[in-house]
């Protein structure tokens, strides 16, 4: 408990865990105002945003992925879907005392579980500028505080975009942005169960391993997606080509995308070149095993998978591939190699597709689906905070509801326990 | 992740986590008859289980507190109430397969959210017989499975009861009670999130210390109450004088008992000398601040308080009384040294009482009703894994519904993102 802080953040630390009591009990019409405000102010003072993230984007090494550029990049459009956002956000109803139950026991006493806020959130965050205002919005309207760390490569637009919150607060203390904040600095945060609630990871599994051992107080994680689609022998064979491209192909690069298909061996012969075709003007490369591989051989970017493909979140274009002889046998490389992400199955038959939803253990299970819906603006959440693959609290989207906690009121008149 | 464990106990958690796809999908009849099973075996066999508790009682080492002898030992009538609990749990619906929420998005796919097991469940407790069953219990009716490792105290009583378990499973493999199961190698299996999903410390800080600091996987942590009462000068004196006694002497060795009382400096010249009279005969001790002392210092076992006083879990017959000028005093008090456990107010003023129950940070807060309510069974969850004080996942009472985790189900035909 006794770790020292650097003195600038302990200090805007107590800041915040001392507004902590005010934030809980802020008026909805107060937080509204605060993201109206802010979305406007997106939009007015766009300039030196975007001329920050201009100085970002020019010291990015010249090695640098062009997905990685593209993650980093703001421009009007980007500004406009941001400022956007923070008016959806405004625009849903607040869950801060929400009664989740309400019931009287037998002795009198007068029962209620209300929703309230989780507290100061500690959030570490890849360098996408787009999350701060995501993360922020969500957890304030939530009720909560925040303190935000992101990558170093934006720090430039993060501080930019920090001032331009900080402007349109009215003097709430409710988030403070460590700008240039370093790793060894971050662990000590981590120690300190005193001063956070909770953490929330959002980057790499380095980062989140990095988290996972050294915090002492909960974790809100947002692991790999290693997602699964199964075509069944009896799934209509145009469906399966469109939702498994759509799943693989749509945009590889985040965690809801599809990593490996597992085709039944009845329908490969038929299935693999339509869903090849599907996918041919992505240049979609394959991983394959000896089944598929008998059947795609003759094509271009096709090779034999590695066993330690069937485990790698590539975010890439490139596909796994396996035949199945049947649905236990899908089910039993999803329990072996996914990470209780997103899995679907391509069926017609309602029996197979149920047993799949029962037996599969992931956050979403989807028949007949693309994998890429789970997010948390698709499901009507308003938004996310990330995709937990955890079990406790949340799993999927994190919304403005997970971001609270139940809590039990009351009333009695006088009850004693005999 | 490649820690090695003991082969034995690796190769009995690689049996349950093989029988996990199995246990998550037993129909609630075969879970019930394994519940209706036990408790009748508990009964028809009790005497290797009290002989077993002899011999644990024997040697128990002499300066063993007589509350530690008590919760070590087992009787017929404790018996009888552990087989009534099993034969409650078995009444209680099955969580498993709930649908907390069904709705249809614009695009057409369905979308459930339903109740799920948690998974593998490592329970870590203290020397508490009966503590197994009821945890075993709960866990199993969630559709989970679990691992036991109690204290080295009640070990010949464990495995007592963990034989009579097994001869109740009827093959379902489902539970495993480590016995003799060292400490260091508790520790390798804390580090093992692939093999376990949750784990359930109960017990001292120290124990919990340990797990929040060795646990690679998501914690439920039942740790200390560190309650308060706040009388306020609105309080029905005699109400308040009732409420307190009991709060604090009906079983001051449980975490939902009194620690702290706040009385407001009008009404404790009329308050504090009739709730020393209330619980005179418990012998109750009192640690108090100086105004509190000016009023109580002729009578016996009354001593100052110490700083450290306000922040230590005694769950002994001794209280901590401070004199306050206010709700506000009262509430910065509460929030400085409070657990976040359960916090009562005395007060006839609703408004009074709807701000304390508004501010206050903790699982459970009443208003005219003694903290010893926070408990699974007066809750109506059919019994409690423990009383959470953590705010991911659950706050207060960790019943049945607190031992799955919700998901979703989506139901497409050929849905894909575009």
């Amino acid at each position: 408990m006794a770790v020292a802080l650097d003195s600038q953040i302990e200090k805007e630390v107590r800041i915040l865990r001392q507004g902590l009591r005010r934030q809980r009990n802020l008026p909805k019409e107060a937080k509204n105002k605060v993201l109206y405000d802010m979305a406007a102010a997106l939009m007015a003072g766009a300039e030196p945003i975007l001329e920050a993230n201009r100085h970002d984007l020019a010291q990015l090494p010249a090695q640098s992925s062009t997905a990685f550029r593209d993650r980093l990049t703001l421009n009007a459009a980007r500004l406009q879907a941001m400022s956007e956002s923070l008016r959806q956000v405004a625009a849903l109803p607040d869950p801060v005392g929400e009664v989740l139950s309400d019931k009287t026991l037998a002795n009198g006493l007068r029962l209620k579980k209300v929703r309230a806020p989780l507290g100061l959130i500690l959030m570490i965050f890849e360098s996408r500028p787009n999350v701060i205002l995501e993360a922020f919005s969500l957890a304030f309207k939530a009720g909560n505080s925040i303190l935000l760390r992101g990558g170093s490569e934006s720090s430039h637009t993060a501080a930019a975009i920090y001032r331009l919150m900080k402007s349109c607060l009215g003097g709430v203390e409710c988030f403070y942005g460590m700008e240039d904040y370093a790793r060894e600095h971050v662990a000590e945060l981590l120690l300190r169960k005193d001063l956070i609630d909770i953490v929330v990871p959002r980057g790499g599994e380095k980062l989140i391993d990095f988290v996972q051992q050294t915090a002492r107080m909960p974790i809100i994680k947002n692991d790999r997606g290693m997602c699964h689609a199964y075509v069944d022998e009896d799934a209509d064979l145009e469906m399966a080509v469109k939702v498994v491209a759509n799943a693989k192909v749509q945009r590889p690069g985040v965690c809801n995308s599809l990593e490996t298909v597992l085709v039944h061996k009845n329908c490969a012969a038929a299935f693999l070149p339509k869903l090849y075709l599907a996918t041919d003007s992505a240049k979609l490369a394959w991983r394959v095993d000896a089944g598929a591989f008998a059947i795609l051989k003759d094509k271009p970017r096709v090779e034999p998978a590695q066993e330690a493909d069937w485990d790698t979140e590539l975010l890439d274009l490139i596909l796994n591939c396996r035949l199945v002889g049947g649905l236990d046998e899908a089910l039993g490389h999803i329990e072996r190699h996914g990470s209780k992400h997103s899995e679907t199955i391509l069926t017609k038959s309602q029996t197979k597709a149920r047993q799949f939803q029962q037996d599969i253990d992931a956050a979403v299970v989807y028949w007949n689906a693309s994998t890429r819906f789970t997010d948390g603006f698709e499901f009507g959440l308003g938004g996310e905070l990330g995709i937990s693959t955890q079990k406790l609290h949340v799993r999927g989207p994190v919304g403005l509801n997970e971001l609270t906690t139940p809590r039990w009121v009351a009333d009695g008149d006088g009850q004693i326990r005999e």
